[in-house]
């Protein structure tokens, strides 16, 4: 290999916003890619993308910009996946391999299966854990990966060779590389991702529809405030990963009300010793997670 | 009324800790009170009151110190309420107004009524709203209430000018004071209080007694750091809140459940327009509280 040449020639980015973009930079930035060329549904977008030197480029027509990619990123909400992957399907190349950011995994490896069929294998799923507060490619930072968790959930049809390179081109990002099955990804992002969207969301609903509603609101103070921080997230993209991760958040919200149910009782039988013990244990669980 | 002469004299303080103590603190720095005499259960707590000048002199006899107080303050955990009321009842001076500093409301004015007969009238049941992360008087600041909310629940058996006494307390504190029922107090703080730490205590529970556990807190992120925050609160005393305030926390705990049935059902049946709609009204409800 050419020491000069740079890691990866052509990078495509579908979606080159917070996620996609700040691959993008993050690349560059490392001196590892030598072309990254963006397409995405707003042009403003991509010509914000541009300006900002995330993307070298706009592409037109997949069918020109994807065969010569050595990787092609589909950064764009899950639900918009399916229909890229089939727009790409007919022009992978002999290198080319597709990855993804999405935050839930079975519903993607599903769609990607329906796409590339006896290709799939050139399918690498992954998922950054880099949300911020803000989207957009105006959010996108070189350094957003840095010492973030990068989880990639490889099929039985990936070739050591194509895992390696994703996990090298987000090595690049200095982003620490895990690995999980994708059914173990989801039903842990359920738990301690959606789950917990879910819950907050439920709780600032069922206070906002109230007749009294402000009286209720005015009296909420900190720990009202760190409880439903998440319940300010982007409706559209919750509904959408809710949906796509659909039957392992339903389990563990089955699970979680089944422990709802326990402290019901605990509650009406006045059983404070069982009260005690469930705080306890999650106190510990939380102070030890934190670090405190 | 002398000009000279503070607008208290003897303050008696039931555990002047961050609460007690911050009250202490802060009438004293506005010259309001002669006296604050502290009763603990611990004497290192009580001379720790003492060494940083927020009690004169620690109490050792309530039959000597009660009958020619101001103000009683109760500011101890709710479940030591009830035995310290029971302890002091026999006392209570002419001008002696009991008040206290619990986050519930009903359980503690129950105890009152069931202590002080007769005399109800002279116990003003109040709440103020400024936790903390520490505890103990070390934690007392003379500005803890500055711009913080007290609630005062008054009795039909309050006299005005004994209702009128109490704020002026408080507003020595330079707290916001608000006026509800008992009642609108217990329902309101276990919606926006004493539900979301339940909530969060059971998520960290449910997490933490798995076989697995250190996989789903290997990739819990900030929306479970926020989410999770008050699951570090201390489990003795939630489980005294949440006892004490049994009947209004199991009312919210089953309107939360009944939220949580209606989002499993539009999970079920993928009704993506209910979930947005619920997560969309959650959204605008929360940033217009937080001022997003």
């Amino acid at each position: 290999m050419d020491a000069a040449k740079p890691a990866f020639g052509k990078i495509v980015i579908f979606g080159p916003g917070l996620i996609g973009g700040s691959f993008a930079l993050a690349l560059k930035q490392a001196g590892a890619v030598e072309e990254v060329v963006g397409f995405g549904r707003t042009p403003s977008t991509l010509r914000v993308a541009q300006q900002l030197d995330i993307i070298d480029r706009a592409g037109i027509n997949p069918a020109h910009e994807v065969p010569d990619a050595d990787i092609v990123l589909v950064a764009t909400p899950v639900a918009q996946m399916p229909e890229i992957f089939a727009r790409i399907a007919p022009y992978l190349g002999r290198d080319t391999i597709v990855t993804d950011g999405g935050s839930t995994k079975g519903d993607v490896i599903a769609a990607a299966r329906a796409a590339f069929r006896g290709h799939i294998g050139k399918f690498v799923p992954a998922h950054p854990i880099a949300g911020a507060e803000n989207s957009g490619p105006a959010a996108a930072r070189a350094d957003l990966y840095r010492k973030k968790k990068v989880v990639v959930t490889p099929l039985p049809e990936n070739s050591d060779e194509r895992l390696d390179r994703i996990k090298r081109a987000w090595a690049c990002c200095h982003a620490d590389i895990y690995e999980l099955t994708p059914e173990q990804h989801d039903r842990i992002f359920a738990a301690v991702s959606h789950l917990p969207h879910l819950l907050s969301f439920a709780l600032v609903h069922d206070l906002a529809v109230r007749e009294d509603a402000d009286l209720f609101f005015t009296f909420a103070a900190s720990g009202f405030r760190d409880f439903s921080r998440i319940a300010a997230s982007h409706p559209e993209m919750w509904r959408d990963i809710c949906l796509a991760n659909r039957a392992a958040l339903l389990e563990e919200l089955d699970i979680y009300r089944y422990q709802l149910d326990e402290l019901r009782q605990a509650l009406t039988s006045e059983n404070g010793e069982r009260l005690e013990e469930i705080f306890g244990i999650a106190r510990q669980a939380r102070r030890e997670w934190a670090g405190d």
